[in-house]
């Protein structure tokens, strides 16, 4: 017996929005070659997608090209980093202290991604009370006092798999709207909040078996 | 003009290698509760997907369960990670020593999943020569001379987008077969060349806008 998938239907396309992300690094590396103006014929034959698509995926962010000349790469830029939602500050607690969290903590290239992690909960004492990058790591029991103070609506988890699901569920009973899952754990949620799954092992995975299969062909 | 994307047709369906983690996942954290048998029911009902695609999916894996049992959770645990590649060690260079960087090398959970780092690249004074984690960093000029005294497959590339593309084909070059991207930089390979993107801002830019639409309904 499995509960449904979830049903809402939202209003960008998610392979939209996973190629957009593509569409602003190449423009900014193209504002960096002086260009000042990029079509959409252009940025497809720089990454390898076809241009009716980028032309498509870009009427989702309600920026016009000018016939011949396309878009002005500045104004790409600006609109895609407000559309992507890079150019605000969304505040996240980050929950696990371990390799990958602490990791997380340190790449300061999230914050010009519009991630800004404000705290960190563990329950490992040598970890409790200890400041990484800047950013303080309380006890897990202190979440809920903290997050009366401060409007967090992100949840990182990177907890062992064994309380990925019970952290989970104590994120979501104090306000957390949308998590971004770093377990190899898939975590069960209510229809309403947001899951991102980053499984680095998964990945790997998927890498490992592309790569063996490569290295068989070549052996034929 | 875009040149096709790539037409191989591997064995295992890519939908069937991401799901196979969470089943794994799955099987430890109940092997950490004492359990001795797992069915494909069972997994269905803690990871919320349909058991005869759990079923399917492990028959990928050649093993069988047994019924009204089955499946031995020891057995499928070493099944899934030997099948994974989890088990042995894929050694990897990696280029760019960032801030992404610098946080994957000091990630000791790749170690387990099957990814060992030997050496990183970057041309940036105050890191080469340095060691992190007990990998060494060296200067991307050495790269080819390195390249020849150990058998490595796998680059991983956290380098500046300016730069994606020019670092993709020196590896290729020198006879990395793989490349893990951890750039927003859509990097162009040619067929038999196996490229896993993993782009953070990527995943962010998905989070962000669910919530947006979440946050939203909220409201309503």
């Amino acid at each position: 017996m499995s509960v449904p998938e979830r049903k809402i239907s939202y209003k960008i396309p998610e392979p939209t929005l996973r190629r957009l992300p593509w569409y602003l690094s190449c423009a900014k590396l193209m504002r960096s070659q002086g260009e000042r103006y990029v079509s959409s014929t252009h940025i497809s034959r720089q990454i390898n997608i076809d241009s009716s698509q980028v032309a498509k995926d870009l009427s989702y962010v309600a920026i016009s090209g000018r016939t011949r000349v396309g878009y002005e790469v500045d104004s790409l830029i600006a609109v895609l980093e407000e559309f992507l939602g890079f150019n605000s500050m969304h505040k996240a607690f980050l929950f696990g202290v371990g390799s990958l969290g602490s990791a997380l903590l340190q790449d300061t290239g999230l914050a010009h991604f519009g991630l800004e992690i404000v705290g960190a909960f563990d329950i490992n004492p040598d970890k409790v009370g200890s400041v990484i990058s800047g950013i303080p790591v309380y006890h897990t029991d202190k979440f809920s006092e903290i997050m009366q103070k401060d409007k967090v609506n992100i949840g990182i988890l990177t907890v062992p798999i064994s309380i990925s699901q019970e952290i989970t569920d104590v994120m979501i009973s104090h306000g957390i709207k949308a998590i971004w899952n770093f377990t190899p754990f898939r975590i069960r949620v209510s229809e309403n909040i947001v899951v991102q799954n980053t499984s680095l092992y998964a990945h790997l995975a998927l890498m490992f078996n592309r790569l063996k299969d490569e290295l068989k062909n070549e052996d034929l």
